[in-house]
């Protein structure tokens, strides 16, 4: 007896679905020179909002990379944050390629050079072509404020233009979040389990058969020459959940006895 | 006056470009539960002997996404490099993923068999069904050793499959190294500059106008309140390299004065 047609919870449920991607963009990455420390900052804030963050990507500073890759994720996910590439240099190429990617003029935007105009004039420092290029965005792009060092990014459609540098990346997003549209929140539970993978693939199989509406993932583990693994139960409904955790247990004392 | 033909050190460059590209597979990453830790590494590696790394994809466990990214990424780039979903639970489907992609049967092979049970009887612990699918791969795959828990990943066409767990992730990539074709050493300098982006992005553009054999990227730093940059620049030559760097010490020395 399976069941194929959606219950009317399953039709809510993919309604309110709402998907993110993240588009990281620097050879200093890619290079190794640099550990990417943005992405996992938004996957746990995704989480916690109930965004489900379904892909990252990382490209070098290559307007056709950019291009492709902005392209590619906007058209699929509710919504895109990019890092990095916003500064004055001339490897900064992010908000050109972005605009270019929408087929929308680069220019620059006259609220932010007056911001950054008036921040350089009280520090007494000139307002240089290379310092302008942080005031430009694609046409019709609205500002995302940085209280950290000014220069802001910007939104265009649905992708959201960052700062790389974590502190800025980080006090951009938290300015971000109170704007999205947020998905029906998963909660999770985790299992710690003594065996290895290989002990409880067959156990931990016919306990997702079971309960087909929690997303059960087992995460291998290696310590001291040791292997063991955590199991992660999520689900949208908490009896649900708590009732496929206890099922996790049982089968993991199953096992130990 | 512009050059625009390549000279033949160009060409020969050029040729000697190998490429590759990271897919990395976890749902665990994409939430944000587990920090990624193997990319920073293989890219570190990548830039020691001369192949570069263009792209990092992390993907969730999910067929269809797998699929799409293998063969996206094994067309455009020499290597691919796949971390996670090898292992015997029923949510590693990478093995089964990438033969989709490569239009192949997949199946248990023989002397992964072979190995993994040997494991087991040593151990005195059953051969289980999930178990046995950590020998599964394409038909036709070669094995990647692993030293640390015996399971073997596995390369088919230029795609290379492992593991996911840092420790045995980081084996099998030394197992798989001395395979690969390298390029052309990129050999690099690195140089400390006191002052912001702002500061200096029309003068490095300058120098990097008059050196257009040297890759300069500039990298923005944040720490207590300052800015300040790391300047790194990248070639082929050590003299020119040098020369390069010494223009953009003259640079800063020409901004303290």
């Amino acid at each position: 007896m399976t069941e194929t047609a959606a219950t009317p919870e399953e039709t809510a449920a993919d309604l309110s679905v709402v998907t993110a991607a993240m588009l990281v963009i620097g050879d200093e990455i890619l290079s190794g020179r640099i550990r990417e420390k943005n992405a996992g900052h938004l996957a746990a804030l995704m989480t916690a909002i109930g965004v489900d963050l379904k892909e990252v990507r990382i490209v070098s500073d290559d307007e056709e990379a950019i291009i492709e890759a902005v392209n590619a994720l906007r058209a699929r996910y509710t919504y895109v944050f990019t890092s990095g590439g916003i500064g004055p240099t001339h490897d900064d190429i992010t908000a050109d390629a972005v605009s270019k990617a929408f087929g929308l003029p680069c220019d620059h935007e006259p609220r932010a050079m007056q911001m950054l105009a008036a921040v350089y004039a009280e520090r007494g420092l000139e307002f240089t072509d290379a310092r302008k290029r942080m005031a430009r965005m694609p046409e019709g792009a609205v500002h995302i404020d940085n209280p950290v060092s000014i220069a802001p990014g910007f939104m265009i459609g649905n992708v959201h233009v960052m700062a790389g540098v974590p502190a800025v990346f980080q006090a951009m997003l938290d300015t971000v979040v109170p704007t999205l549209r947020t998905g029906r929140k998963l909660m999770s539970r985790a299992v710690h389990c003594p065996h290895g993978e290989g002990t409880i693939g067959e156990p931990l199989a016919a306990v997702q058969d079971r309960f087909t509406d929690i997303a059960i993932g087992s995460y291998p583990k290696h310590d001291k020459g040791k292997f063991w693994t955590e199991i992660v139960l999520r689900g949208a409904e908490e009896a649900r959940l708590d009732e496929a955790t206890e099922a996790v247990r049982q089968m993991i004392a199953g096992l130990d006895g």
